[in-house]
C-alpha cells in the first residue's frame, strides 16, 4: 500500500465544510467520491483538520492509502478533472506509511480578510468579512501582539456544543486549551485587512473569535488595552463576537 | 420626474446575463425587482448596453425615471439592501433628463483576465479563462497593437444569429463593422494577464473573439505577424475562437 499526501485548495462557499455531513455537500465528500471514481475502490480520506461551513483553503492537506502505481502526476490529473471547480488538488506526495495528516500536523496558518469598506464589493462578499466602521489599525496590532506566544487560549474558544470538537494538532486532553502562537500579522492592503495567524494548534473557532474581537477593539467596542486582561479572564464571554465563516482561509499546514 | 444614473458592479456567475431573459435570473430583472419595491411601481432601467451570460461588471451604467424626493444615498443603500449580494449599486447621481445609458455613452472599457497556469485555482475560476499553455507575451503585445485605432472589425464579429445584437454606442447603422479601440494593454501579473481595452464601442463577442486570436496567436496556432491580415480578412472564419465569458469585466462607461 502506498500513502499518499495531498494539498488542496477549495472554494467553501458550496460546501457543508470539510467533513462529510448529512446535510449537504462537503469538501471531504467530493474527493472521496473522486477517490472511489479513480481506485474502483471506497477510500477514507483524513484531513489535517476540520474547516467549518463557508471556510476557504489554499492549503489543507490530507492523506489517504492506495494500492497500484498510479503516477502522482496522473492521480493530481485525473482527480482534478472528476473534482468540482471549486476543489483543487494543488500537490501530491508520496510519504512514509506511518504519516497522518492529522496527528503529525505541527503548525497551522490561518489568514483571515477583512473589507474594511461602507459599500460592498461583489467579488470579495464571498471571501471577507466585510466592516462597514472605522478601524483603528496600530490599536489592533498593538492588541494583538498580547496574543504572540504560548497561553490559555480559553476566552477564544467556541463554548456551544461543538467545544469537544477543539483541532488540537496533538494530544489534546493534555494540553487543554494551551496553544502556541508563533506569529500573528495585521497588513493593510487598500480597503482589505489581512490578518495571519499562524500557530501549532487553534481550538474550535479560535481564529474567528480573535478576528471577531479585535475588531471590537479596532472599532472602539472593547477599550483599548483589554486584550492582555481578556486572555487572563478564561472566559468566552469577555472576548468579542465570532467573526464570520467566509473571511477565513487555511493557508498552510507543516509537519 | 428625476433621471437618476446607477453604477453598478455584479458578479455575473449566477445570471443570464444583463438583460431580461426568460430561461433565468437576469441583472436587468434583478435591479428592476428592487426599484419596485423600493418605489412602490414597476420601473424600467436601460444599461448602457448588455452583457453576455457569466460576463462580470465593475462599471455597468444605467438610468431610470422615478419622482419623489428620496435622496441618492438612500437609493443606494435601499436598492443594495434589496439586492442579492453579487449585484452592488456602487454610485447614484441625478443626471439630465435625457440623458440615455445606451445611446449617450461615447467609451467603453472592458478587463479581460487570463489565468495562465496549467494547475486550476478554484479562487479564479468564475473569474479568468484558465489557459495552460506557454504564451509568447511580447508577441501578443506586439500583435494586439495592430488592433488600436480605427478599423472594420468584422472579423472579431460573431457571426451567430445574435450577430444583430452588436452593441453600437451611437448609430450603429452608419458605423457598421467599423469602431475606435483607444488603447489595447496587455499586463502580466504573476500567473494572470489582464487585456484591457478601451473604444467608442464593440460589436457582440469583439473582445472575446479578440482575446481569443491573441491566445491563438501566443501560443503558436496562428503564425506571428498574423493580425493585420486578420483584420484585413474582414472574415470572422480566420480569427481565433471567442475567449470565455467568465474572464469579461465591463469595467468602465464613459459619457
Amino acid at each position: 500500500m502506498r500513502t499518499i499526501k495531498l494539498t488542496i485548495s477549495y472554494d467553501g462557499t458550496g460546501y457543508k465544510g470539510w467533513q462529510i455531513q448529512k446535510n449537504g455537500p462537503s469538501v471531504q465528500g467530493e474527493i472521496e467520491k473522486a477517490l472511489k471514481s479513480l481506485l474502483k475502490k471506497a477510500t477514507c480520506l483524513h484531513g489535517s483538520g476540520r474547516t467549518d461551513s463557508g471556510v476557504h483553503a489554499r492549503g489543507q492537506v490530507a492523506h489517504f492509502k492506495m494500492s497500484g502505481n498510479i503516477p502522482l502526476s496522473n492521480i493530481i490529473d485525473a482527480l482534478n478533472s472528476l473534482l468540482p471547480n471549486d476543489i483543487v488538488i494543488i500537490g501530491a506526495e508520496e510519504i512514509n506509511s506511518d504519516f497522518h495528516a492529522r496527528y503529525d500536523a505541527k503548525l497551522k496558518t490561518y489568514s483571515y480578510r477583512i473589507f474594511n469598506s461602507k459599500n460592498p464589493d461583489p467579488f470579495l462578499e464571498k471571501y471577507s468579512w466585510r466592516v462597514p466602521y472605522t478601524l483603528n489599525i496600530p490599536l489592533m496590532k498593538r492588541e494583538a501582539a498580547e496574543l504572540e506566544g504560548r497561553h490559555d487560549f480559553k476566552s477564544f474558544q467556541a463554548t456551544n456544543k461543538r467545544e469537544g470538537t477543539s483541532h488540537s494538532l496533538s494530544s489534546p486532553r493534555k494540553r487543554g486549551s494551551i496553544r502556541n502562537i508563533y506569529r500573528l500579522d495585521i497588513k493593510k492592503r487598500g480597503p482589505e485587512i489581512i490578518i495571519d495567524i499562524e500557530g501549532n494548534g487553534f481550538l474550535y473557532n479560535m481564529v474567528r473569535n480573535i478576528v471577531g474581537t479585535l475588531v471590537d477593539i479596532a472599532r472602539g467596542h472593547i477599550p483599548p488595552g483589554s486584550m492582555k486582561k481578556i486572555l487572563a479572564n478564561k472566559d468566552r464571554t469577555t472576548a468579542g463576537p465570532t467573526a464570520p465563516a467566509k473571511g477565513l482561509f487555511l493557508m498552510e499546514v507543516k509537519y
